[in-house]
């Protein structure tokens, strides 16, 4: 191959663009970065410099003899700090030394430095690399990594252990429909729906676990808020009397979520003006049967329909004043069978659907824990027990009353950034016309 | 469906055991958990309580009228904190009412109670659920837990963001061999083999990226550190000189690892007499070439076996007193195509890999970072740059001098635990002729 270029000197210390208005002016600063913007007058060259912290803004004069190479171009400036009102912070860089990392960069496929990022979503999507350097779409994924740390720091604080299952399962027992195949040197093998199966037997051994990974669905609808891989936030744990006792840790984790935006994402809050929601000390709930009645759906609808969900989160904003409305007991028809039965009417189920601002965001409940109970309910959906032999082994030998949630990260970061898509909150999305980039 | 068993009261608060030694004698208490053993006398049962917590000595006397039930019931028992040197912590629990709540358990497959888990290894992986229970084998998963939040922690304060990028992929390009195909929508895709390509263009983005999830590999060799699906703790950075930054970055983590099995993993270490390593301010580091004259390996040798990664840890040990080295330089001919060369010398490369008591833990490095030198890299290769198409984007676009590294979570933990095999620090582990549990 040919020789590669020298490497490039990065001496002395650097200062980031955030820290700039903290630096006296008159000192010799070092700021390292992308071009995001070269706007060129008659007499003066303005660079707006990009780097993880924010904008700075540098003034290019003719008299300082230096090119500013083309936008996102990755550069070292090395310049005075200089007071200008005009400047963000307060501070620019002038009489600035402008040296390139690397060739002049080739312009991009989308504007990076207009306020707006105005393009396509399949333009957006095409070129996520290059997109996700714009300040408003970068803030989108500062959010979603705030809420992470969030969710563990809850988690942590209450004696959870993070726990990692795997991904490539043997059957496509939980739900038979919608699964990836996988070859397995040579047998077949699936791509894990979720972790519930896992989850569930390490309640056995931690009693309180969380795992964050990617979740697999073959799923065949278009919709703005399928992927068929995305991010799961999944948590269960034991010793619950019931689904509301989940319900109680849901509503810790949502609000450690929303404290790490307003503690990590604070400045992407403010510049694109995220809704961050209040999360009420007790979310409001609603069971099944009656969110059928105050919709206006027939009583013997099996699920909630997309109308449905909306016109409740208005009613949970309107009646309660909160974005988040939880709706319990859902038919034990339409649930997974190891949920747990409302134990006054086994017609109704211990689980929940909890709606954000009228999106579905949290599946959750409480779970079957008896032996016994597992074996009749696999036997009466048509099932053969013997078939989840490694999954039932845990409560031959001792599981405790147990239930968890899950909660899907992208839908999450959408309606709180107010995303349209949720194609456009993830890093690299992939549906059903997309595996590339 | 047979009617469940009705919902079991949990009311009142609970004490875990590892609190029981702070409870005044006297008191009421009311524990949680499993019955960890079971031992009948003449007059008394001695009933060892487990919960996440550790375990509590219940003492129960024939004219208590409380039947224990066996081992691994999931119980609650309610009684009398009273002082007893004997006991774990100075206190048990005597006058009780135990409650299972839920049927009696059937004999575990592995003798849980026992203080050392004695079992060959198909026992213990074909019933992971019930092995993890033991005291032994959890306290390894405890310092995997711990060490994932101090890999977070150090990373979050040094200004990186947590990523999460697509587990499945178009191409099988990294390196071609060894991957699981899926069956996506009807088309081929892949199982990622490493987040590589992702966390570099998303230094485009955020400068530096860190992802801890799953990468899969499709190893036919049936070997004590080799698994098909492992957890991979990926970071790359943005702004570096060369790989010797990126190894200061990996001295930093791996003290924050240490730092977390030292702070939330305590009780393990004790209990287990788990060696934890120190981590030296400055990783010694030896170049590839000088590594094969010390282990006596002809010079001309493209990699280093198993033997002189052992041989090295030795001397690492003997010379700096370090449980670490890095080893530099490995020939360009070996590393993939994306490593940066070294300067001086195109044979050799600015990348790393790090032992860990005489193991491969981590490789590393510095990529590439001008557009040029892909193509000539890829060319170089005999490969078509075309086929890299969306990873090439960013680079045309204008990226910094970077470098990253991958540690395996599970050589880790194996490594510092001193576990002889992967597969026993892995909670459900997946390999050539493992799919289940």
């Amino acid at each position: 191959m040919r020789p590669p270029t020298p490497p490039v000197a990065l001496p002395g210390p650097r200062t980031l663009a955030a820290d700039l208005s903290s630096v006296p002016p008159g000192t010799s600063v070092t700021l390292r970065g992308w071009v995001h913007r070269r706007r060129e007058l008659a007499a003066v060259t303005f660079l707006v410099l990009r780097d993880r912290s924010g904008l700075a803004q540098v003034v290019v004069r003719a008299g300082d003899g230096q090119d500013v190479p083309p936008e996102e171009t990755v550069v070292e400036v090395t310049g005075v700090a200089t007071a200008n009102a005009q400047a963000p912070g307060g501070i620019e860089v002038t009489a600035p030394t402008v040296a390139p990392l690397t060739d002049p960069a080739r312009t991009p496929p989308v504007e990076l430095w207009r306020p707006a990022l105005d393009v396509a979503l399949p333009t957006l999507l095409d070129h996520a690399a290059v997109a996700w350097r714009h300040p408003a779409q970068r803030a989108r994924w500062e959010v979603a990594a705030a809420s992470l740390r969030g969710f563990r720091e809850v988690l942590d604080a209450q004696g959870f252990t993070e726990v990692h299952s795997p991904k490539i399962v043997a059957s496509a027992t939980e739900s038979g429909a919608n699964v990836f195949a996988v070859d397995y040197f040579g047998g077949p093998a699936f791509l894990a729906q979720s972790p519930q199966f896992y989850k569930q037997q390490l309640v056995g051994v931690f009693e309180r676990v969380y795992e964050v990974g990617p979740v697999f669905r073959a799923e065949p609808h278009d919709t703005v808020r399928h992927l068929a891989e995305y991010v799961s936030l999944d948590v269960e744990l034991g010793f619950v009397h019931d689904h509301r006792d989940v319900l109680r840790v849901l509503r810790d984790v949502l609000a450690g979520m929303v404290a790490g935006v307003h503690e990590l994402a604070a400045g992407a809050v403010a510049t694109q003006g995220f809704e961050v929601p209040v999360v009420p000390d007790e979310i409001p709930v609603i069971h099944f049967a009656e969110a059928l009645a105050l919709v206006g759906a027939p009583a013997d609808e099996p699920d909630l329909a997309p109308e449905h969900e909306r016109a409740l989160g208005r009613w949970a904003l309107a009646e309660h004043g909160s974005d988040f409305l939880a709706v319990e007991g859902f038919p034990m028809a339409k649930r997974p069978f190891y949920t747990h039965p409302q134990p006054d009417d086994a017609r109704w189920s211990n689980s929940f659907d909890l709606l954000f601002r009228g999106l579905e965001l949290v599946t959750g409940g409480q779970r079957l824990h008896r032996h016994a109970d597992y074996v009749s309910a696999i036997t009466a959906r048509g099932e053969d027990p013997a078939a989840y032999a490694t999954y039932l082994e845990a409560f031959e030998h001792g599981m405790p009353p147990h239930g968890g949630f899950a909660i899907g990260l992208e839908r999450w970061t959408a309606r709180l950034t107010g995303a349209a898509n949720v194609r456009e909150v993830t890093l690299f999305p992939r549906d059903l016309h997309r595996l590339v980039p």
